[in-house]
């Protein structure tokens, strides 16, 4: 009617966002896109200082590579709030109640708790990095690398020591590794101690000694098969790392053993976790038995496309992807997360190491059967200036031929090939069809045949000779 | 039996490859592999001095970041001979007798013809290089940029010339953008003549625009919407460049026009040609309608996976890819060539040029409704060191939402990002599918959303857009 209003109030949808990182602020901001703020209110508690920050960065800027801070962080709580999203950082949440729907939060700097009820929640309170018994020692100069409030104390801690020497790090995987080669940027001796037989088992044993050289080339010791056996604190500090076959002097230890879901007060509250102990949820990030509850990012439980095996995969690309198809499905659109094929990649000062779908032993657990081929070649033409070796691993299912993973470790161009592979992957091609691709060559960029056609004409003859 | 043999002599089966460079080498040696000498003589005739080579690598010889010439052959005629490969360089092919099976080559050295039975013909004749009326002037200093023989002679021209001062290359397509940097390396002034108004007309205009840009930061002067009239001689050697537009100056003329399938001998021979002036041929690369006849390399046509439409591609990776299929079904195994996606990639300078699929105005010819979405992002995440500027453009079909072609400009890491364009678009992905591609992030190769992931999202929107 001309000249009318709706007199009825219309109620405003409140979403509460448990976690303020990646997946949580992405989730808000993709709703916030969608409803304003009439229709949406949105409050998101987030436990540490920081929102939508690079977990991933930490270690290059703890290395100095990466000079401030500020840079990790994506946007800020300010810019949030301008933008109609209410977050309240050092809020940490403690309780969810999913029949009264409400949440209760702990304000960790000025005490005691505030309530919040919610219509739709947001649970994306990220993992928590795997503590053992013996890490829970109190004494100082032992660090975990999860949040950027954990790289901060390490900063800090390094730029306070007068004059810290030696560094142990244990746990020889992405962060790791990371924060091994962090720590030899910042002139400490450095001991990696790996529990199994190298380090960097998210790749073959075959590419996994080439990243142990380079590991060894920048300075650090490895020791595989460590079996730590506990802390030595003195003073009220670490002193030492004690395992099975020695003990390792260090000012500082940094835990690089992997992380689990955050998702205690998930399970406390009720709400599903799968078999990794991450939070279910179907392809539109909902939780499923649930009204209005929605998961994303480290907490996660996904689905493993080529296994397809329940599985938690802790990175940042997934958390923000997940978030946003929260996000867009609670601000009334339609976007679904399928799932991950187990791509990752890193770089160890010069060498650049990546992987996607399977590795061997992933490949024996999943069930299938297959075969090998690895190749070695260069980033360029061999006659362009600049062309650096690179190896590339692939693995088929035998008698379909069907891409079941890859490896690559190189010096230049060369991590960044994994995606070639994941996109064929992803897309189930075989490694026949992958010899026909129409990729990019120019001299500066491939040799005629660039790497990864070379590797799946090798995995094609590989096929063939498993079916004689 | 024991002991017996069979006394009937066994025919050598004789395969003539006309041709000796990658397509004609590789299916050479395809067949080599899988039939030995006593099954399979193989003859290789080629016109020029030089088998198996770079033609790619050329400007960057010529503008000397490759210091030597032997450095862009993969494969000298005496490994071929010892490989049981019967190669006669300086012969050409003058005459194919389909009926009689014999061709006929004329030798360039020795002065006189040979002629030669045969059982399998594999035609790969290459491509020879558009040349016009007015560039056949028979004045000194003017070249085409085809074979390793023409660069040779560019080169000791260059050499040769005491003081040489100014080039006019005509044509911006690859091999005229990239020899135009070759000449300003060689510290020549150069003038960059284009047809049309602009150069790198392969990508869009909105992304030429910045090759442009780089092409003129590099120092060369661009003349678009040129029509050259003729070439000043005097004295037996080029002078100047006469266009529409005024004269052009010139020491040295390059003549980059593209160039044409070198078919002629083929067509009278009665090999059956396509619309694009290429040898027919079917998935294995035969030459249909014949028996035993093979085409392969630069002087074929083939089929564009997205227009639908036959094309001619003259490209050193489809050469080699098409002569491994020729060989490996010549030598009794069994592979195909489907057809190309039309990707290529350039360097100038730091300036990464890739494209793939089709472009606006392909799109168009071809009958797409489309949209498009173009993006800024890096090559690295913001905060790493040396991350670097780089544009993705997408084009996506209207309403089904899949990816017809991508572009890309950038300045590192940039180009071989078209590879993932590439698969994704080979193997038919909507752009909506390709937003949750599992693609590798760290922080040294991406920002956590990849700029191809942040491209996809972009166009995605675009398809919904163009929805309502």
């Amino acid at each position: 009617m001309v000249g009318g209003r709706d007199s009825r109030k219309r109620r405003v949808v409140k979403l509460v966002v448990v976690g303020g990182d990646a997946a949580g602020m992405s989730a808000a901001s993709q709703a916030r896109k969608r409803k304003s703020a009439e229709e949406l209110a949105i409050v998101v508690f987030e436990r540490g200082h920081f929102t939508s920050y690079s977990a991933c960065g930490i270690p290059y800027w703890i290395g100095g590579s990466v000079k401030d801070r500020d840079a990790l962080v994506a946007r800020e709580p300010p810019a949030f709030r301008k933008a109609g999203i209410d977050v309240r950082i050092r809020h940490e949440v403690v309780a969810i109640d999913l029949d009264e729907r409400t949440v209760i939060a702990r304000d960790r700097d000025g005490g005691g708790t505030v309530r919040e009820q919610f219509d739709q929640l947001v649970y994306a309170a990220g993992a928590v990095p795997l503590t053992p018994d013996w890490a829970r020692t109190g004494g100082g100069g032992v660090f975990g690398v999860q949040t950027l409030d954990d790289g901060a104390a390490i900063h800090a801690w390094l730029d306070r020591e007068p004059a810290p020497r030696r560094a142990v790090v244990v746990g020889g995987g992405y962060i790791g590794v990371e924060m091994a080669e962090a720590m030899v940027r910042r002139g400490l001796d450095v001991t990696l101690l790996e529990r199994e037989s190298q380090p960097m088992s998210t790749v073959d044993p075959d590419m996994g000694e080439k990243v142990a050289q380079a590991i060894r080339d920048v300075g650090i010791t490895i020791r595989n098969e460590a079996e730590v056996e506990g802390l030595d604190v003195a003073g009220g500090r670490v002193r030492a790392v004690a395992t099975k076959d020695g003990t390792f002097p260090a000012d500082i230890v940094v835990l690089g053993l992997g992380v689990r879901p955050n998702t205690d007060l998930a399970g406390d509250s009720g709400i599903p976790l799968g078999v990794t102990g991450g939070v279910r949820t179907d392809l539109r990030m909902r939780v499923p038995g649930t009204d209005g509850i929605w998961a994303a990012g480290d907490c996660v439980e996904t689905v493993h496309l080529v296994s397809g095996r329940p599985v938690h995969v802790a990175l940042g690309t997934h958390a923000n992807k997940q978030g946003r198809v929260a996000g867009i499905n609670i601000g009334g659109g339609y976007a679904t997360f399928p799932g991950v094929i187990g791509t990752a990649a890193t770089k160890l000062c010069d060498l650049e190491v990546a992987r996607t779908g399977l590795t061997e032993k992933e490949a024996d657990t999943a069930g299938y059967a297959y075969v090998t081929a690895s190749v070695k070649s260069t980033s360029r033409a061999g006659y362009y200036p600049g062309a650096a070796p690179m190896t590339i691993k692939l693995i088929a299912e035998k008698r379909t031929g069907l891409l079941l993973g890859g490896q690559i470790v190189g010096r230049e161009e060369a991590a960044k090939r994994i995606d070639s592979l994941a996109i064929a992957l992803w897309n189930r091609m075989t490694v026949e069809e992958m010899t026909a691709l129409d990729l990019s060559y120019a001299p500066p960029y491939a040799p005629v045949w660039d790497p990864v056609l070379i590797a799946a004409r090798k995995a094609t003859d590989a096929v063939h000779a498993a079916m004689d």
